[in-house]
């Protein structure tokens, strides 16, 4: 006889779950939620593509998140990235050996960072000890602020950082179940989580009508993923 | 012969200095000009004692910062804290002993990472490898966040977190000059430096027309450190 376990019952932790809408903090979302009660955080930092925020809401709402909050942050104040600075022009068409190559336009300063101390905020007050990032180290466009030991060093600066920690309550984890795999890796475990990649959005500069360009890093990384694991990605690309 | 050297030859570095208007926060920007370029930052995050933030402004347009940034952030999403939550009493007349007594509910969760994250970010942007940060461990009304631990993790996690730093082009550095220091200290430093204490404002509860409450946690230790220091302190309290 089996016995119905309630998923209340189960899922007894917290989880605070940073998500963009894109398909790596989606998958993210998707696997934390077998084990969690997901709480989503997105940010609006003045991204040129709201289409992602719209993402982020559909996913959250979708995969059964607890509560989305969406926090506005001000990264404009300070400076240049083409993801936030008008003047800046997406690069298109890169070669996967030109994406590779330093650290791209599209680098936000310090982003990961600011992302991770909100997440902080937010899981002390839910008193939570988990925070899930979608951040990748191998397909990763060059970010410094995903890779596996900048994320330990947050792990460790985290645990002196709150009360709970300090007061012995608690020891905070930060989880990046995508950091070793490559997209197709994470279009194949999407795709076994049964994740609706229609919700999901990558493109960092979407048509008017919030159609994914299929030409800059994120699209055509996204689009190799997707042909290497030999998913059908149902995004109507531009091109 | 003396020669007069140009304060911007002797000044080539920038340094971002957090600057909450208070007497430490104001103490350490007074320090950091002395050898650094000083760009301002303070935060708007819903604290009840907007006259902070005016303070702020005044100190750093008094000490000759080159910029003032005020970002607004949003930690009043996520809860509870006596200084951001309209429902919470300020704390009274408490003794040392019940200051020193565990976390007090005027801590907000995370807030010296979500500060320092977004320092790191206008550093980057500046292309400064230098922050100041008012912190002090002594009578620090027991804040998990401003022990000279979590200082020297969040400053091996900024090592790791950004361009710069990955591409070896600079090694960040955050300062905490008043880390060892009693709040006594703090002003008989503040008065070798010269700073204005009229343009300073400590207090968790002012009255509506801005005067300090001289009750909270803050008052009393800014009253106890002026009358050590032996110097006078020219707020106009309000008891």
């Amino acid at each position: 006889m089996r016995v119905q376990v309630p998923d209340s019952f189960v899922k007894s932790r917290k989880a605070v779950c940073l998500l963009s809408g894109g398909l790596d903090s989606s998958t993210c979302l998707a696997l934390a939620r077998r084990e969690f009660h997901c709480y989503a955080l997105s940010f609006d930092y003045g991204q040129r593509h709201r289409v992602e925020l719209e993402a982020a809401a559909r996913v959250a709402h979708a995969l059964g998140a607890k509560e989305h909050r969406m926090v506005k942050i001000d990264l404009r104040a300070f400076g240049a990235s083409a993801l936030t600075a008008d003047e800046l022009a997406v690069p298109k068409h890169r070669s996967a050996e030109e994406m590779a190559e330093g650290i791209p336009i599209t680098y936000v300063p310090a982003r990961n960072t600011i992302f991770l101390a909100y997440a902080l905020s937010w899981a002390e007050v839910l008193e939570s000890s988990d925070i899930f990032i979608g951040v990748n180290a191998i397909d990763y466009s060059g970010y410094p602020d995903c890779r596996p030991e900048f994320i330990a060093a947050f792990e460790h600066t985290a645990n002196l950082a709150t009360k709970a920690a300090v007061e012995g309550r608690t020891r905070i984890k930060i989880h990046t179940p995508l950091i070793a795999l490559r997209k197709a890796g994470i279009v194949k475990l999407a795709a076994e989580l049964g994740l609706d990649f229609t919700l999901t959005h990558s493109c960092y500069d979407p048509s008017p009508d919030g159609r994914p360009c299929g030409q800059c890093d994120s699209c055509l990384l996204r689009k190799k993923g997707f042909a290497e694991a030999g998913v059908r990605d149902p995004l109507p690309y531009c091109s």
